[in-house]
């Protein structure tokens, strides 16, 4: 059903995208265009896609399923770009972290009478530094895809063949497809994605500021600190569209971690530590 | 030099030390006490040890080497039973997370005219599960050893001796040596170590009370979620003390991170929030 697939975005996504569909056994064509032209070398290099394009509208035109894997602002820009330009035989979907926005332009724009069809989505599946160079055909086995707008969503019949397939192949590349509402989903990134990042980012700021002068003292910190501050090495460029596109939900999460570090702190030699510990330990346990 | 050992407190580390130095050649006997009988046996059954004493008194009177590693406390009291039983002729020492206490401890009981010599030193490897079980004749490899005090704080000839033969020991167990002041270790390990544990168990209770209830969504969170709540699963027991005897570096290290992530999310929408992640970025590259 799907046999001519434009990847907009040929960074670590996009490309391990391209990868993972011919592992999974796609054997149509896959195009791609990247703003950076290196970006785009190296995912041909590697076999994820199989042509550059210079123009991302008129090879998404040419596609029957439209991949976009920019940042989040970039999703928005190029989907009202597409949308007048598709026709209701074809998809389109997305990888982006936050899905509100996303996804109530997918139905403003898409979904509509005479447009094409549009699936917001976001594997759970990245490394902390991005490109193609890092790209990887498993990269997306065994975690999670969300889907953040009800299959039926999509009225055009060949749209809805096309998301169905979609889904298989997503499927086929090894992730386990959950749909959730798209404010839900960006309320609970924000405590189990987002919070963990910017909290690995503060944390590496701060021991910079405080151990960076002494780096053959990190490797004291061992395993957990390695862990702990893995994330710290995250750009900018991508973080900063998820702070813009889901600031409150994030604010509130930093702000209630502040408060439960503070009650740490204060309970640091009384009983309370304890209880802190065993909820610690009962999340880990499940 | 060193031809028996005792180890008191066959846990985790107590019974990774005696896996590693058999496997680093070691040839003489190798005997443990713990205080509950399963992990005497498990560390027995395993050949991290190859006796089981039922005092730890009298098996380190009979020991050249004695290793501490039960928590700090416990270690405390055992220095203070240890000192007035053993003789210049005998090393002790301790791998306890926490040096201040247990360095003064060394002069004052130890290193004297007339008594035996004692070494205080701390392996940054462990697991977030403790136990004789998870004993690993690995865990010290490529990990930093750290000793807080001067070698030439013992003073009796045969213990400078046994001080030097551990410390070869330590070396052929595959650990990095670095010796380092006991204020300083416990000013430095408050950041790298102890922080991220806190904040590991303070991030755990909060999801818990947060998407405990919905355990299939955690899978959302992915590597960096289970990376970033991997020490929440770290037992009370072991870090009560920790808190304890290095309180007031551990509460000046988590307020500055609570100001760290508060400047943060007050700068969410902010250029501001570049400095961070370039500042978090340098952490990582070095």
């Amino acid at each position: 059903m799907i046999e001519r697939i434009a990847i907009l975005g040929t960074g670590l996504l996009g490309a391990s995208a391209g990868l993972a569909l011919r592992k999974a056994g796609f054997k149509g064509s896959i195009a791609g265009w990247n703003r950076g032209t290196e970006g785009a070398q190296a995912a041909l290099k590697s076999g994820a896609i199989d042509s550059i394009a210079s123009d991302p509208i008129s090879v998404a035109c040419a596609a029957d399923l439209t991949i976009l894997s920019v940042p989040i602002y970039a999703t928005l820009d190029l989907m009202e770009q597409l949308a007048p330009r598709l026709t209701p035989d074809q998809l389109v979907t997305d990888v982006g972290s936050t899905k509100l926005h996303i996804t109530r332009a997918g139905t403003m724009h898409f979904n509509q009478t005479g447009r094409a069809a549009f699936l917001p989505g976001h594997p759970m599946a990245g490394k902390e530094r991005g490109g193609a160079e890092l790209a990887d055909a498993d990269l997306f086995r065994g975690a999670v895809w969300l889907f953040t707008d009800a299959p039926e969503a999509v009225r055009s019949p060949r749209g809805r063949v096309l998301v169905t397939c979609w889904r298989s192949w997503v499927d086929a590349m090894g992730s386990r497809i959950i749909d959730l509402d798209a404010a839900r989903h960006d309320e609970l990134v924000a405590w189990v994605s987002h919070l963990p990042q910017f909290l690995a980012t503060s944390l590496s700021a701060l021991l910079e500021d405080r151990v960076g002068d002494a780096p053959e003292l990190k490797d004291v910190g061992g395993r957990g600190l390695r862990e702990m501050t893995r994330l710290g090495a995250s750009p900018y460029s991508m973080w900063r569209d998820i702070a813009l596109t889901n600031g409150e939900a994030i604010q509130a999460a930093l702000l209630a971690l502040e408060q439960r570090l503070a009650h740490l702190r204060e309970n640091l030699r009384t009983p309370e530590l304890r209880t802190e510990f065993d909820k610690a330990n009962q999340f880990r346990k499940e």
